[in-house]
């Protein structure tokens, strides 16, 4: 009750479209924001990256994320800003080596067992993301009133399949093996993650974050009493945190790819709102989850990249499922860096004619 | 009606313990086979593999292929043989060039648009395809009496994601980007598969396959709408197609990661056996498929690689979730190549020490 009076104070006072929604209002139409809409699809963004030797540099120049942050809301009406970082940060400042290879994907020096959780050093978490916090506060002070700022973190799940995998995965096999024969080791990981998570998050909150959004990209590909250890309990845990260091700031969690298990995941975690990916059909989402619960998402990217009939079809169809419920516009994954800008205002102008 | 009751009346003739469970019947212990259980992780498959020199020379070859069928047999208590071969024969005896490279996947030159679709010959499909036959035939002789032959297809939709792309894919872009913004050259594409399907399955029925198994590996990657015209409609056509061809003999149709669509999915196909993946709950499904499918899955294939007590707890889960449903229990993916022999000893041992 608390928490939900905080949101209604806070939504009235700034009367931004995002807060309202998480508050649990209906708008018409939806508040938008595109996940991933900083990001090589703008030339702005792939000019301003090409100024950089690596893309974690980008992450940590405050002012080029800043500006890379703010390029989007430049062009477009959007409502909400994210922080423009990578989840792979949360690694680097515990300690791990990270390398972005130019059309490769990140690299990291695998964790092999428990005993190289001594590599790991959470002390130093703080010092180390410093000048993202940096980039959060200007960002506070300098978004347009209406719009949200978003923070974010990879969830435990997610990062430690990197962290155990030493990159991308078709299958995070190193991970799904560790957790099934190293459980004492793998809940060891999960917890310092799921306290550094919690730590990160509660510092953005702290330097001007409104919302926090918890990005579980990799949560589809567990059996279905694994994804209640490794992402459910761990979500649970960062809101319940969250919750008490910060109450009235809401949480939007994306548990990717998780089905049928949508409806536990938010029962035990209750987020403000939840993100749903690409694969989740609308009106099952609509049916199957609580009514105060913002729904966000979910355009396939690849309709916003193909434009045309199929765009204009497919944002109808999502609109119409969630008219009656609290709804943020998103894609249902991260923008494609071969999208077409005009098919992101294309996206705009068919969500605005038919709202007002 | 008449089709039941053709599965009953087969079902009595052979009592193969699948059929039975196809046919409606609750068994325990449930019979038992494993997708992918001829294959790498048997020394003896290595030996046969490392004899030809190309991986669809041993899917061509009658007597290899046999022998590779029927080696999991000669080990394991199992109830069924699933035909040796590729889902990629299909575009290959429709004329596409297909090579698998070590330790690289499959290559195939892309289809391009509406124009390549003349490089596909449907006419030469039985001709190409008939050392299949030779091996189902050879098989449907030779097994032993309570174990039951499975045929195998790809689905349209996996089959056009591998023939648009030239390969695997993580995304499938390129299939998932035609789909939408080509969607009569896409259209004509997977009516020529579905046809194409049925007439394979028609084929392998007539030779001996007495179930036939249609996967979608990449049904999971589109939205509800694309999921509902690429992968429901098409396996629900290929169903009825061999409904009337061939009534009485048992589809299991594998639509792979579609989550909160499988119960759409089994509504408009109604094949006789659904195979779940690795992530559907069990609970979920039980409570949302009808009570007279046959459910067969879904092991996580790295429960059995890494064995002891999380392969022990997991066999007794999905056994209890389905103890009162016909189910076939099998994985919920392709067995691992790391897979050690004797986990698959105690996955049979789980199950046969708690079912009798």
């Amino acid at each position: 009750m608390r928490k939900e009076e905080g949101l209604e104070k806070r939504a009235q006072r700034v009367a931004k479209p995002v807060l309202e929604v998480l508050a649990g209002r209906v708008l018409d139409p939806p508040p938008l924001w595109l996940m991933r809409q900083a990001g090589r699809y703008l030339p702005e963004y792939r000019e301003v990256r090409a100024r950089v030797s690596g893309f974690l540099e980008l992450c940590y120049t405050p002012e080029l994320a800043v500006e890379v942050t703010l390029q989007p809301l430049r062009r477009f009406p959007l409502d909400a800003a994210i922080l423009f970082s990578d989840i792979l940060v949360v690694p680097h400042a515990l300690g791990m080596e990270v390398r972005f290879l130019e059309g490769e994907g990140p690299k990291l020096e695998p964790l092999r067992g428990p005993a190289d959780l001594a590599r790991l050093d959470a002390d130093r978490l703080h010092e180390r993301l410093r000048p993202v916090y940096g980039t959060v506060a200007t960002l506070a002070r300098e978004l347009p009133p209406r719009v949200t700022l978003i923070g974010f973190s990879g969830a435990p799940w997610t990062l430690a399949c990197y962290m155990l995998e030493g990159g991308g995965s078709k299958d995070w096999l190193a991970a799904r093996r560790a957790a099934l024969a190293e459980p004492a080791f793998f809940e060891r990981l999960i917890g310092l993650l799921t306290d550094s998570v919690v730590a990160y998050l509660s510092a953005q909150i702290a330097h001007g974050a409104e919302v926090v959004q918890l990005f579980d990209s990799w949560a589809g590909v567990l059996p279905e009493s694994e994804t209640r250890r490794w992402v459910i309990e761990p979500a649970r845990r960062i809101a319940e945190a969250l919750a008490a260091r910060h109450p009235g700031v809401p949480l939007i969690a994306f548990p990717r790819g998780i089905g049928p298990l949508y409806p536990a995941f938010v029962e035990a975690v209750r987020p403000a709102g939840v993100g749903l990916d690409t694969t989740v059909p609308c009106g099952w989402a609509r049916d199957a989850l609580p009514g105060d619960t913002a729904l966000q998402g979910n355009l396939d990217p690849v309709t916003l990249l193909v434009g045309g009939d199929p765009l204009a079809e497919e944002v109808a169809r999502i609109r119409d499922a969630f008219r009656a419920r609290p709804h943020i516009f998103n894609l249902g994954h991260g923008i494609l860096p071969q999208t077409p800008v005009a098919h992101v205002e294309a996206l705009i102008s068919h969500l605005h004619s038919r709202g007002r």
